[in-house]
């Protein structure tokens, strides 16, 4: 028989146990933290439904899904080409989380409690060419808040405590929350009778400052498409480029020509800062930074970019912000929100190609019982049994052979500690426990063995 | 604009958070009783390339597979349908996790240590007709440990060791893993020289006398196609409805004519029985039940089904068994294995529909700070923030508004406790603790605040 070559598909990340188990750490951390802090755990299915997913809401990712479809509907179309022509699959895989959290609330709206807190931690599909930071598959981690009606900005301000506790845990070194409020740039162009189709352009251009430079920003600012005058491009660069305290950057808002929505946008930001403070979040990782404008035109109010300080390269690991109205297309209710999103297999990739200890975890295995004797086969089963009762993970090797193999595999495996009990040790009622990492040995009583095993392993 | 009725496509288990929370519950003890017997997590793509995927191996599941293609693919196939006839996409969702499985040992197996001992929890996909018991998407959650050359028997005993203290967890009442060891009937047809064509159907109309009775097995076992004279048939029989202690069953096994094939499954099952007892699994749980066969060939040694006692109309519930060959089409190696699989999701279903406590579990916020009064609302922050770090999941109201909507949005969500300081209480150094369930209230110190809250919660 030809053998099939074992491989996955591109763009997909697929790890072995020692990164596996890290990055469950990693997710662990996320979801507990989300957990803790009063939000509840929502799944939906991997496919949704074409004509709920395609909303024509004109998302670039709308044309990069993958349409799923049975074999059988498969053989139909291509028995009956012409009868299908032009006809889409019926399901798609999600691209998102998003559109799934909008067609769930405004399907459970009666069932659910306001402000609806969720998380959802699941894996979404795009397809794209695959690249390096582009995957096909990936975990996102999102969180937000769903107001009826109405919703309080210091809910923007409780979104990022909680990233900032998680990657505080996660312990990749510095990071920085930027945080500012899209309705005070919008606000200030308006104030100078800019009109809105020019204002979202003039983000645009804006959000690429980071890339491109001031210079280049400033040219196409006033180009003819965009046409702001020299003061005011002066203006918006300045603003973008401001650091400081809370209270410093609010003064210089202050300052501005006022319009209706940019004093609404200043509200909500010292609201945002205020709770910030009063929740303990340093200012140091929650950022105002009035050059993050975000993308997209969903973003209404507050917006959100998080880099690590000692890598921009890998770019914003965790985004998102306020919206007016979540789901629009299924519901009449108004449903306003604020969420951020944790891209966690793409963080976790590129954290691993640095020195980052979280890339990996140790084994699960606290000890691994060796089959040193065949004739006690019974009694190694018996400690087993009992050490796990006591709450220490215990693997058997049970398939015997050479004491040298099992040891190979513990130490392969990644197994810290061994036990080995011989019939002389039996007969003096001890085990003796070796330490793989330095070799060193400790002879213990199998009376108190799970009692003294824990302490020694620290559990 | 017209609305789009929110609703998920057919064939799915979506759940509103109380039981996505009991779900999780029932993942969680899975998950770390898996880890803690010392098995690795392994999670792969949810699609693989179909040349992986189907490998022809005759399942049933092959013809029922989910094929996912990316918009342009489609777009090319509608574009020109000659050049597309007859062509599959190159990618299809994984129908179970064994093939996943099979594929991700052979890439890996250099960098395994074996025996490998996984574990996967993740959904599969089934393009069947959705009916109660049989979804389109569902969570399996596999184990199985894969050796290289050779798997001591001794193995089939953990795992089902493993399946017993899980459900012992999960408290749906008395319920009984049947293992049996498809050599025994196997090798007694050998014995009485039934080729093995007719070994496998004979075994197929075994495996039906739980739904349709002796009388009925008993025909088709004598008609022409399997032909069975009335002694061997009664044998079969009567050995697949023997109940007793394993010593008692061992014994009748002993008595049987011999060959080869059937000593060597009273050996494996001999070792089987040792090894529970002695990793202390009491016998009803884990019946030896010479009855169950299991439908596939796929297995070739010990085979398991699991039932719930009080309804057996769920099925099993957990089945498995013991492999030649796990990856032969994808490696030369040879590698033995065993493996158990619980259906979560159908369990999970089946289970809420009785009065089973685990279909739902509290929510994870312990306590709910209300916003009683503006003025104070930095206040509450501080005492979230205090309250978190001290490990009390603590939930803010940050909407505001009147109390009482409020209190019914704690009572909504099922938050059993909510905290109340008005300024009056501030100035006494106070806050009210509300028990949602009977009403009790009592006023705490925010001196101690975390700590008695801590004692009050039980946490």
């Amino acid at each position: 028989m030809n053998l099939i070559k074992p491989r996955t598909p591109p763009g997909v990340m697929e790890l072995l146990p020692p990164e596996q188990l890290g990055f469950q750490r990693m997710l662990g951390i996320i979801q507990n933290t989300y957990a803790h802090y009063g939000f509840l755990p929502v799944e939906t299915p991997v496919f949704e439904l074409v004509d709920i997913l395609l909303t024509k809401s004109g998302g670039e990712t709308e044309k990069q899904v993958y349409f799923v479809e049975k074999t059988g509907d498969i053989q139909n179309r291509q028995n009956d080409p012409a009868k299908y022509a032009g006809k889409l699959p019926g399901e798609a895989l999600r691209f998102d989380l998003t559109v799934p959290l909008a067609r769930f609330v405004a399907e459970h709206e009666h069932e659910l409690a306001f402000p609806f807190r969720r998380y959802q931690i699941q894996r979404v599909y795009r397809g794209e060419r695959p690249q390096r930071g582009r995957q096909n598959e990936f975990y996102q981690c999102d969180i937000d808040v769903i107001g009826k009606d109405t919703l309080s900005p210091a809910y923007d301000a409780e979104l990022p405590a909680i990233i900032c506790e998680i990657f505080e845990q996660l312990a990749f070194g510095d990071f920085t929350i930027n945080f500012s409020n899209r309705k005070v740039l919008l606000g200030l162009l308006d104030a100078h009778g800019i009109l809105p189709d020019r204002q979202v352009l003039a983000l645009r251009e804006l959000d690429k400052l980071d890339k491109i430079g001031a210079d280049k920003v400033h040219a196409s600012l006033t180009n003819e498409l965009i046409a702001l005058d020299d003061k005011l491009t002066g203006t918006l660069l300045h603003l973008a480029s401001l650091r400081g305290s809370y209270d410093a950057i609010l003064a210089e808002i202050a300052k501005l020509p006022q319009s209706e929505q940019l004093a609404q946008g200043y509200k909500e930001l010292q609201i945002v800062c205020e709770a910030l403070t009063a929740l303990g979040v340093p200012e140091k990782r929650a950022r105002l930074n009035l050059g993050i404008v975000r993308g997209l035109d969903y973003y209404t109010g507050t917006v959100y970019e998080t880099t690590i300080d000692a890598h921009p390269e890998f770019g914003s690991i965790c985004s998102g912000g306020r919206y007016e109205n979540l789901a629009g297309f299924y519901t009449k209710s108004r449903l306003p929100g604020v969420g951020l999103s944790i891209g966690a297999s793409r963080l976790f990739d590129q954290l691993r190609a640095t020195d980052w200890a979280g890339a990996t975890a140790p084994h699960t295995t606290q000890i691994l019982i060796t089959l040193l004797d065949d004739s006690l086969f019974a009694d190694y089963l018996r400690l087993a049994a009992e050490l796990r009762r006591a709450g220490i993970a215990a693997e058997l090797m049970l398939e015997g052979g050479k004491i040298a193999k099992q040891m190979k595999y513990a130490d392969r495996a990644g197994i810290r500690h061994v036990l080995l009990m011989g019939s002389e040790e039996k007969a003096r009622g001890t085990a003796t426990i070796k330490n793989m990492a330095d070799g060193t040995q400790k002879e213990l009583n199998l009376a108190s063995l799970a009692i003294d095993l824990k302490a020694m392993l620290g559990a």
